[in-house]
């Protein structure tokens, strides 16, 4: 693709040759001629401008750092970067259309028009595909579930019976929606021998709205009651943890290894670090930014800001403590200095 | 069902009309005509007197809060409640009965009687299925491992060769039990270029007793030698993973993400918040309960109560060690204060 | 095997009778005639005079407390009872060679010699499997993906399109190789009501090299460009996450439960505690060495040590700061004591 092509593909303006064909892209780094790549990062500043690269896609206060490569300048760089990945790589090819003689379809299911299910994928009874839905190998779609169109599950994801998903979203492998949540009444009830750990079954579902993406080997809980739920165009990455009816907000953004537990609540746009945790029975309001591994024990309002820390606290304030908590051993030492020299003092007054 | 029956069947006192018919639980919030609710968190007393719910399960001390509805009334609330969520909606379907003619079961294999194995699923050489098991699509069950009576194992559970799950075990989804623990000997052996971890053959297994329940997407390693042990009647939330010779006691509670290294044991009734941590070769005594994402780097008596933090230590200690925590600014400046007017007295005196 | 036998087959040193027999091995509590034990944790010395084992693999400065058993006098004794483990157990028999009718293998793969892919798993259009390959139930390979020689795979694995697998490589049920990372151009594009997160499609794979092994329920990332890469010998835990562009070295451990944020590099001989965090864009030093629980925020040098703590410093400082922050409620005392007494002095100066 000639770079002036790409550039009006990408809304950026071209300052450099435009007859220059680009292939792919790469790193900064990496990247040699006939490959596009960015800078969004400062801290990779230095690498631009020794780039082998034929274009750097970057914003006009970079542009004339980029060497002998073209720039293609854009207000957001890395959206503009975005927009080359899917015009010089495209997204991942699709397994071709149609049902596999190896997959289990039950007769009472639904599947909706140019749909592809591969060898070793279930679909259970009175379960309903949208249309254009993708099942990769061994995935089971329970009893009853709902998958919207242009879904895309890949192997070994798990959609328990009565969940629903809306349309175009994405499960990476080994991710699960729906399993039972940790409910239990823990009692001695008559004719037990000792406490014991009752089950609660739950009556409730997992809903995951319109474009949702998660990574692999994700856990939703369902409901006990109503349902869990994903709201519209969150993003979560792998491992990540919702107890029974955690109800997100719309654009989440969710790190590795989060977990958040039971009937927690969240804002729409809100963004929670890698293995951060919350609480259950909380309100993170609209628009929260929680950092890696902070532990979230009260509600956080909304607008609030950035947290971190544990219990968490405002960022800034999160970072002080930090500081100060270093400061504790100076501290202890210049206390026993201070009580030496005050008893010196006091000494003499007598 | 009608309010009295109800009532009869959850061994509450039924205080309002007895011939009212309800038939499904809601949340206080969502219940409405019809349904059942329950108030066993404060936090949502207020929400009581609004409810639209035609009964509220209830403690005597709440019973007069109901506002219309009926109350039930419950020593254990939440125990009543469980019974309404069983008597109205019931246990999960089960899939009917039989194998799948596309399940894999070795001839060697030994299954019980009115088993359910489902597309997908594979049961190796002289692995034992107890009666009336169900092996979801996708499960896989290793060479000579067991499975007891009623387990159940959701879609792409793995338990590895010879492991050993007693009655009643439910598995959810990709959980998998008995892959070889974390066991290398680091070292330079002879024809080794260089230091290497060298793999030990785990030579024991894993043993989950009876009444256990697992979340999707835990791990429980195999013991290097003899067996890891999960106790009888113990729940484990999502992505929980268990280090090779752990031995859990019964009826502990482990929620999600929580991690317990290596040969660690503990007792009875032990309860660990999320993202909980502990250490290696640590003996956690009965009945102690661990908050969420403290790390554990040393042995908790029996009836030590509760514990928190990193490092783990008692919870109030903890919760103290936080209050005092934010106060290090703030002394920071009282010290430098003191010392200011300390020096001043000092000159004085000269 | 007879106890000379077994001393030259793990380079040990024998004292005690060569003619004895053993079969086995097991812990020094369990063991009993016919085992051979061993101590290298000196937590356990004590049990070793007590135990019933016929030998103890020991070092030479332990080898008097075995009390009746023989000693097996070795250097490293856990490296030496690794051989004994590998002598006596051996390795997990393998399931035997052949390719199931009820797998499904494309026609464009490739299978090397000797493979063995069992009923369930997959091998997409374009992957090659090297030789002797095992593929245990329900293991998806997909499109173009490279699995080397000797590797092993088990029940419910995926490796997503262009990954590839080194020779050796072994990976635990339900691990992920190579979903897509974690890659959003958050924007509100042209046509978009609000901002939106935009998926950058990842053109990258991820690399695994020799000797790797990983646990249960691993999540790695493919890289936007490039490739996520785990160094040769590297020995991953359950549930560890790797984002998208991180570069293990060789020889990297990695327990439970870490995880790791994209574009990271680690050194060679890196080892991680389980739950330890680390932030993205970070270069984490050779050798270095970080405890549990322990969250990285900033690049570590070479050979600098030990780590630990939140934010992660050396570990003897991490350590201080532990201890000196639980002397802070006794400090805000003596600071209260210390202003009391210098207003009294400055009072008696006026």
């Amino acid at each position: 693709m000639r770079l002036d092509e790409l550039a009006t593909r990408i809304g950026a303006e071209l300052r450099g040759d435009a007859a220059v064909e680009v292939g792919s892209c790469a790193t900064l780094e990496d990247a040699g001629p006939g490959q596009v790549t960015f800078l969004s990062n400062p801290r990779y500043r230095a690498a631009m401008a020794a780039t082998r690269a034929s274009a750097v896609v970057v914003a006009a206060a970079d542009a004339n750092a980029v060497g002998d490569a073209a720039a293609l300048v854009a207000d957001d760089p890395y959206f503009a970067f975005r927009g080359a990945m899917v015009a010089l790589h495209g997204r991942r090819p699709l397994p071709p259309v149609g049902i596999s003689p190896e997959a289990s379809i039950d007769e009472t299911a639904v599947v909706g028009s140019l749909c592809t299910v591969r060898p070793g994928a279930y679909v259970a009874p009175r379960a309903r595909l949208g249309d254009r839905v993708v099942l990769y190998p061994n995935v089971y779609v329970g009893k009853g579930a709902v998958v919207g169109h242009d879904c895309v599950l890949h192997p070994g994801v798990c959609v328990y019976d009565r969940c629903v998903l809306g349309d175009r979203v994405t499960l990476h492998a080994n991710t699960v929606i729906g399993q039972d949540g940790f409910g239990y009444a823990t009692a001695r009830a008559p004719g037990d021998g000792e406490t014991k750990h009752h089950k609660i079954p739950p009556a409730g579902n997992a809903v995951v709205e319109d474009d949702v993406e998660m990574g692999a080997n994700c856990s939703v809980d369902r409901a006990a009651l109503g349902s869990t739920f994903v709201g519209a165009g969150s993003k979560l990455s792998n491992n990540v943890v919702l107890g029974h009816g955690v109800r997100l907000g719309q654009r989440n953004l969710l790190v590795a290894h989060v977990g958040i537990a039971g009937s927690t609540v969240t804002g729409d746009d809100v963004v929670m670090g890698g293995q951060v945790g919350v609480a259950g029975h909380l309100r993170i309001g609209h628009r929260v930014e929680i950092a890696a591994a902070a532990k979230v024990m009260h509600d956080l309002p909304d607008d609030s800001g950035r947290w971190g820390g544990t219990p968490a606290r405002p960022l800034t304030e999160a970072k002080r403590a930090v500081l100060a908590g270093q400061r504790v051993p100076e501290l202890v030492k210049s206390v026993r200095d201070l009580e030496r020299r005050l008893a010196a003092l006091e000494g003499e007054g007598r």
